[in-house]
């Protein structure tokens, strides 16, 4: 990145793809985006998944953009019917598909000019004005406008791709500590909520694990700033401390 | 559900929980529920994550229960203070929370008197005028208001409890076929182009698997009419057979 220019301090993910929907396929994209994007100390505030339909895409997307810092795009960029995301990107923006000279040339000197049929052509179109992100394991290219990073849906070109812009994001990365507990949710939950009323700037959660005898869990904390983080830990283990030795 | 009652047909899932977009858990009840809905031939057509934050579960179930014949919501129906689901939901419909007394009985029966403390009782809270979703896995039951469908957030209780409300969508299920492919899916686009354009009823999707040489993918079809699949199906057959005879 333009080292000028601010990082993104918010994202959301989009996903776009019919086999997500349909329970076909697990996600993957976006987990792998989320703990990126918590390692690099940017918020994801939003996922969210739609069909292969061009206006659903188009209008989530001006939704997310203009919510966000940025949005990183996952699927639909292959050569086939089903792949819509670069034209919806393009219209979301108001500007034309072009294919792109540096992709069909590339194409061209790996395929041989007979090899580059319509589907790989296809894959050689980008928004106006779209920077390409290039990356080891594919020719196609994703691309970049404006706040918007375009990514393919094959999980490990996703990863790639993602390791190509993630140092836009963050700055300042989250850190978690998780405390296990065994203990019923309910018998500390009214404790909790007065350590992260008192520390607000660190993020708490509890969430149940087992629900044997005793049920066990974890309490999660995080926050940009470490030692904020080991002290309210701190407070969240004496808080259990003094619990079980009432 | 009321037999009277139509089913519904479309739906969005709503996951609501810091823990998925921090990237600390990968996300698995909406992925159950696309299972569930494809095979019920209820069509899911988005899935949303958004944090625990009020205004943000508010704004985006509002949004969702009006575009969808339905919306299942999953997570933040604990005890503790990143528990705010019902309130959230309560708060969209513009309605109370209120305590719901037979949740208050039951509990008092499992736990004692003495054992119904405050975080226990935070979960005997429903949206005013829900109906409860009971299941065997808990005590502390779903609810449903309206079109809403608030599940829990752990998953085999999310699972038991989307067992219990599975029947109020769909009617005829999808089915799926899958072929597989192993030629470079720019070989087989254009042609594949056709097949969907010639039956529009069946949808028809394109997924690269490896990449190795040559590259093998998958081509998956799906329709709720079985004699429709069979026949698309057919027609994708013949189209590669004659592709990989040229």
């Amino acid at each position: 990145m333009n080292t000028s220019q601010r990082r993104h301090q918010t994202a959301a993910v989009l996903v776009i793809g019919n086999e997500i929907l349909s329970g076909r396929t697990r996600e993957a994209n976006a987990y792998l985006a989320a703990q990126k994007l918590f390692e690099r100390g940017c918020r994801l505030a939003e996922v969210v998944v739609v069909p292969d339909v061009a206006e659903r895409i188009v209008g989530t997307l001006n939704r997310l953009r203009a919510d966000y810092d940025a949005v990183i795009t996952s699927g639909g960029i292959g050569p086939t019917h089903d792949d819509i995301t670069m034209e919806s990107i393009a219209s979301a923006f108001g500007v034309a598909v072009i294919e792109h000279r540096y992709i069909v040339q590339a194409m061209t000197e790996y395929y041989g000019k007979d090899g580059l049929n319509d589907g790989r052509r296809r894959m050689s179109r980008v928004p106006q004005g779209a920077n390409l992100i290039r990356c080891a394991r594919t020719i196609a290219p994703g691309a970049r406008i404006d706040n918007v990073y375009v990514l393919a849906g094959v999980p490990d070109i996703f990863a790639s791709q993602l390791e190509v812009i993630i140092e836009d994001f963050g700055g300042q990365g989250f850190r978690r500590t998780e405390i296990e507990v065994c203990l019923p949710e309910s018998t500390y939950a009214a404790a909790l909520d007065r350590v992260q009323a008192q520390y607000p700037e660190v993020e708490i959660g509890s969430y149940p694990g087992s629900f044997g005898n005793p049920p066990c869990g974890k309490i999660c904390l995080s926050s940009q700033h470490a030692d904020r983080l080991e002290t309210v830990t701190g407070a969240v283990q004496s808080m259990l401390d003094e619990l079980q030795t009432d």
